[in-house]
């Protein structure tokens, strides 16, 4: 317990008074290298062998065991533990034995990537205990490795190749660059489309973004028309200027919408039908800030926010989920916030509307999921926005630190992350909230 | 965005600048008031009745509405507040209008307990969302309560009186007073014995304690004896002295017993059994740090780690568990870490360990649930025990003010949340990890 503070709390005091310039992300370039240098493919999980075939297919260089690893002398790139099969805690350091050595020879902006089965569906206490452990041991390690790289885990239930290979392939390549510390669980999905455009992963996709004008939203419009979506952007009119010039970015269109409207959700799914042709993907992303303590808390401050923020995208969603609005297989993302997971001061009601939001992707995806819909969400840590640039020096040096890879986020880091929840290939992702922190210190 | 880190940051940097004296927690007294000032008991759900029922008959004065409270003109020692009828988002404003009057007024170690429905136990998305925005409240108002203030939330599924009540009870008394922004799921149960002795409401029971020659284990033998339990307090032999002053002072019995030896869980259950008649309460507290970077681990601290701190559970609660072993009703408590929640650096093992604990209870719980035994555990932070005072004073002093109540815990905090789990009053609280830890910003 000592040294859980006296780390943590030690590292940060350093990084304050050195300000080491932290390492440059390596970020998702499309047509580029999924991932650089070998991988080390090991474990006896029952995804190990198809992962690495499907990285033989890829072209990338792996490595079955640290022997091999060992006589090549070279820095790893990646490294994908399974350890799905693990069902006594005593099998655990197998975790140490195959993958220390490989983690010491981690290049920048290595990877490591543990696989394991969703504890949740294993019924034998020890082995949902072994599963479960895994957590912890991701957590731990991002928190030691450096130099930009990252852990995480993939918890899968029963055999879900498909989306564990899609959760993999996320975690290994620049699209998930500040997404640290994190456990996703995936599962099977009726999916069928297996063959998409890797340069073009949402080719024929038409994606709705609200609050598209600026900031992360314009960026998550960005992104997924990069990888080949027809992009609906949709802003209060006031924005409309800025909508404008967003969607002209991206050769999507443009709809001017208050998202606490009556009928904005109709409207939504009436525009992008009308103009072309489908309803693939919704991200809802708009949201307000209206901070106060709560002892202060007025009636306007706390109901524009519960209303924007969670409240819309209840009622849009009966026209976008109702008869002709999303088509199956669709998806819908939210952005949550770490202050919906950890709370934060000032902001009960924002706090209260990201909570919520959770609360609304987790009761949400279990209804959809038959019709093939995913619902899921990122919730952003520190991104480097508009809104961060104003907060004063000292403060922001400090905010934007607090985390593994001790800087801020992108808004393109947020945008990825969605690119990925909306791709084919993540069938079996739902009811998933990713934090997009680089490991922020700050959690529940 | 801005403001979460801005105003955590800043708040924390202020604070360690200045260094103010933190305020001195409000704990539990046996015989003496379950709270100081009148209870504001308010919103529309379907416990807030029964609550202030009980809170009359206990001769604990009560207000019903905001109205009552600003004539009364004084402080008010806590505030209870049902939302568990909220079905919609904008029911939540409730929380403002009836809350925000009364937090304002709330005394030094007052305490704010919110009661709503266990998200999950909801099928409508709205509903929901609503259940699980008060966690967002919760945790957001945890961080801006001052002078010793907590802020909680109840999560019932169904009837749950008895386990609300038994919840609403620890959150107010100075049992809670270092647990903080934390959620607590309680459902109902079988329970028959509401009748108990509110000076030893573990009287009767026989309670083993592992590693309870010193420090938190011993403080746990000491609690649960004050509070009426026969106490079996476990410890290695080479702790023998020590371990025998703990059981002479609790007047109880020491068991020298390794918790990794074959046999250990069985030694266990027939010492109780022999010596005291039954085995009612296992508190699984034994447990080791080996810390190390994880690509320097080695295979003795790996595996000692986890078999002290999750194998040996496992295979202790065989017995335990087993024919003859615990009572029907009983309890089992596990002491997991905040560690292996957010993770640590240089504690891949530990974290492992620890996440294991939590797969643990949570696997556990619902096996065991047919027989009213209910398992849960306790996350501590950062706790004042030797341990934590070989930390330079520096680090130290950041490490046990990087919480809400801008402290460390005590070792009684930790068993206090466990005597609570203990009791029969409890018996509708199951699979839960309830951190003590002054909501420490740490998490995941």
């Amino acid at each position: 317990m000592a040294d859980l503070f006296s780390s943590i709390v030690g590292s940060q005091v350093a990084k304050r008074v050195g300000v080491p310039q932290p390492t440059r992300l390596r970020r998702h370039v499309p047509g580029g290298p999924l991932c650089e240098g070998p991988v080390l493919v090991a474990g006896g999980g029952r995804f190990a062998e198809g992962i690495a075939a499907w990285l033989d297919g890829l072209g990338i260089p792996t490595v079955r065991n640290v022997d091999d690893q060992t006589r090549t002398g070279t820095t790893v790139g990646a490294v994908v533990l399974d350890l799905s099969a693990a069902t006594d805690p005593s099998e655990l350091d197998q975790l140490r034995v195959l993958g220390a050595p490989a983690v010491k020879a981690l290049a920048r902006n290595g990877r490591v990537v543990l696989v394991g089965t969703d504890p949740a569906t294993v019924t034998d206490v020890g082995a949902s205990a072994t599963q479960r452990a895994l957590e912890g041991v991701v957590r731990s390690l991002a928190k030691e490795l450096r130099h930009g790289a990252t852990a995480n885990l993939v918890l899968a239930s029963g055999d879900a190749r498909d989306a564990v290979r899609s959760a993999v392939e996320f975690f290994l390549s620049g699209r998930s660059a500040y997404v640290d510390g994190q456990a996703v669980r995936v599962g099977t999905s009726t999916r069928t489309d297996t063959d998409t455009d890797p340069l073009r992963p949402l080719a024929g996709k038409v994606a709705v973004v609200t609050g598209a004008a600026r900031g992360i939203g314009a960026e998550i419009a960005r992104v997924l028309a990069r990888d080949g979506a027809t992009v609906v952007a949709v802003d209060v009119p006031p924005a409309g200027d800025a909508l404008a010039a967003v969607a002209n970015e991206v050769k999507g269109t443009a709809l001017q919408v208050d998202v606490t409207a009556d009928g904005a959700g109709r409207r939504i799914v009436e525009h992008a039908k009308g103009r072309h042709g489908s309803l693939d993907i919704v991200v809802h992303n708009a949201g307000i800030t209206r901070d106060k303590l709560f002892v202060n808390m007025d009636e306007d401050r706390w109901g524009a926010v519960v209303d924007v923020n969670l409240r819309s995208i209840l009622r849009m969603n009966e026209a976008i989920l109702g008869e002709g609005g999303i088509s199956d297989d669709g998806r819908i993302v939210c952005v949550a916030s770490i202050a919906g997971i950890a709370g934060n001061r000032g902001q009960t009601n924002y706090g209260a509307s990201k909570a919520g939001v959770i609360g609304l992707v987790t009761a949400l995806s279990e209804q959809v999921a038959d019709r093939g819909i995913t619902v899921n969400a990122v919730a952003p840590g520190f991104i480097e926005t508009e809104m961060t640039a104003r907060i004063p020096f000292a403060t922001r040096e400090i905010g934007r630190r607090m985390n593994s890879l001790q800087q801020g986020g992108q808004p393109r880091d947020v945008a990825e992350t969605i690119g990925w929840f909306a791709q084919p290939g993540a069938a079996g992702v739902t009811g998933q909230v990713v934090r997009v922190c680089g490991q922020s210190l700050l959690g529940a």
